[in-house]
């Protein structure tokens, strides 16, 4: 167990293992990068050393995630080193008294579709009579862009989208009948590779930063409209939530797990000797119910082979870039990650506590998606934090917008 | 004839009527907002007012971008005048000795897929046996996110990317051997939208800076096997070329004209009164043999109807998005943008002014971009300079890549 000042509530997943970061704006309007102890926030620029303190002093952790692995070490090791030395103690600010920020500047933000129960989910559903897995699922790590500037702090209203949709032979432009959350898992990414250069799996960790929780909020009508030939547009651009809290992958080392075994195996290009399946617990709930239970260690393609993955045609990367692994979903009714699967595209509603039913999310609805790698040998588990969102309806058409200004 | 004390070489497209923005470094590594007069650059700090300064002494065209309409208008205003005015006349520094930089940071970058006649040719040739244009085509400007953090500027290095191909029922890793160019347009965004509230097409000037060249560089093999169901990705990721110079779209005013009839009348969101068509013509050289001459005013979706659409579902945009027009073809044979298209998939092989056929582009081959609006009424040509990029070989298995490890 290692020693800390700060009270710690009784199973806290935010112990002296976890030290995530974020960046928080108090009271008097300060924004400063942050961690978290227990259920307090503490200044990251008050616990490292003077030639450190530039990089934590400004308004994101934009600075830090350039610094590079070496860097993150320091950080990290002096944090923990000020929480155990007994005459640093005084009071902290309780997280409840901060407002927690988007804490990087996101570059580009990269969405995959790895896991396998969820492809094969949605394969089943928009083409029963065929294969659910298309011939490259299994060969390589599926993905899209996604909107970068769209990717905001957990919190953040979820403003209902409006598009145009199919209804028989008609097309119409109305707010979206079939809003639906994601179950994702993002990982922040720090110093890049050279163009041409693409980085090999088991050199991840020289890259990733850290993990926060992602919701890929998408509105399945009109996704379904838009998406063929060239993919998710305005369906999932509204909105992407991410967490508030990067937890370091450092934070996260005995959490590395075995991935599933791949079948046929990987082009060399994309197979790893060391284990990047990540050992978390996943769950989503709605207005308090929980709807989903699922872990993330068996998600087929791991994000080490993501990212080699993203690179491996020399495209480059930079520090703030996201990519999220898909939404997962587990093999069984209880672990789907999405409610065009726990409903089977709407056809059979989720009952929460209060006795309503969803077929999609109703304006008025929050949900939250939760995360933690359970405790090991007797160690306090690592929280992730919660990325939570609230539907607002769909703003009435604007006095500027053509219907009405004509 | 607007009056001007420096050079401007007969017939020049770079004449007071352009005035376009880029980010030059000289000799002495500093790195200057500039505008191009016939063959040498102004800084444009040296011609506006002190309080405009701070917005064009940076390195990157983003503070302006971010000032909004009325500072544009300023700023352009007294670009003009400072070229008026004979006391100001001084040497300026040839274009050809300095570099020029990316003059942005891409925020999220998108593209269109909006000519009607390449989408056409593509459907023929990707589904011989159906309708050529899928049912969403006319409803709305179909498109995608592409990776913004890959952007570069005219004359960055193409390395021809290496990714997994189909070859039968095996699946290989290899360099592309199906390079292609795409011939595009792109429009810079200034202010952005507030969340849920979208752009009427009809104030797309108030948002919309400039315009660039844009070759969308496509490895047909590595897209063929990797795009469905999520869209392009690595196929296109590893680069997008873009002029160095944004032309103003105050420049173009007078180059607004209507656009094609839309059948079906498009939903009235993206219904616009004012003419957003943009009479531009552009070509593509292969090592100086021009392979196509097309025409950008025949685009079935505008540019001011295609931020409209990427704002419509409520998604805000940002200071540098970038949106680009998908490739830009004509009706007839020598009008058409990319290489898949003028081969008909490699089957064929335009000849070049060597004698030397391509099917696809080849190491060694330099493509240049190329558009310009037309003078009217005896006034000079708006010049949009060129997007140049040549294809470098893929670099050999790097000695840290898995099989050279093991």
């Amino acid at each position: 167990m290692t020693a800390c000042w700060a009270p710690l509530p009784p199973g806290s997943g935010f112990g002296p293992g976890n030290l995530p970061y974020g960046v928080a704006v108090d009271a008097d309007g300060r924004t400063q990068v942050v961690t978290r102890v227990g259920d307090a926030v503490l200044t990251v620029a008050d616990a490292v050393e003077p030639s450190l303190r530039s990089l934590v002093d400004g308004p994101t952790l934009d600075p830090l995630l350039a610094a590079g692995p070496d860097t993150w070490r320091r950080v990290r090791e002096q944090l923990v080193d000020h929480l155990a030395e007994p005459r640093h103690e005084r009071p902290l600010t309780p997280v409840a008294d901060v407002g927690l920020l988007l804490p990087f500047t996101v570059g580009d933000y990269v969405d995959f579709y790895s896991s396998i129960h969820h492809a094969t989910n949605l394969g089943r559903l928009f083409r029963p009579d065929a294969e659910p897995l298309l011939p490259n699922w299994r060969r390589l790590p599926v993905g899209y862009h996604g909107r970068a500037g769209t990717v905001a702090v957990s919190g953040t209203p979820v403003v209902r989208p409006t598009g145009l949709v199919a209804e028989g032979d008609e097309v119409v432009r109305r707010p979206s009948g079939q809003l639906d959350l994601e179950l994702e898992v993002g990982f922040v990414v720090g110093p890049g590779n050279e163009p041409g250069h693409p980085i090999d799996p088991d050199e991840a960790d020289d890259h990733v930063f850290g993990v926060v929780l992602v919701n890929d909020w998408s509105a399945r009508d009109l996704q379904a409209f838009e998406y063929q030939p060239l993919g998710p547009f305005l369906g999932k651009s509204f909105l992407t939530t991410v967490s508030p809290w990067v937890v370091p992958l450092a934070a996260l080392a005995d959490h590395l797990v075995p991935p599933p075994r791949q079948e046929p195996a990987p082009d060399p290009s994309l197979r790893a000797e060391r284990p990047w399946g990540l050992d978390l617990e996943l769950e989503v709930a709605i207005n308090g119910t929980i709807v989903t239970r699922t872990c993330f260690a068996d998600l087929y393609w791991t994000f080490a082979q993501q990212l080699a993955h993203l690179t491996s045609n020399g495209a480059t990367t930079r520090p703030g870039d996201l990519f999220a692994s898909g939404t997962v979903s587990g093999p069984t009714e209880g672990e789907l990650g999405s409610l065009i699967e726990l409903t089977q595209r709407g056809a059979h509603p989720v009952t929460l506590a209060d006795g309503t039913r969803r077929s999609w999310l109703l304006d008025g609805d929050t949900v939250t998606l939760g995360a933690r790698a359970p405790g090991l040998r007797g160690a306090p588990p690592i929280d992730l934090g919660q990325a939570v969102g609230t539907i607002v309806a769909a703003p009435p058409r604007s006095p500027r917008a053509p219907g009405a200004r004509r």
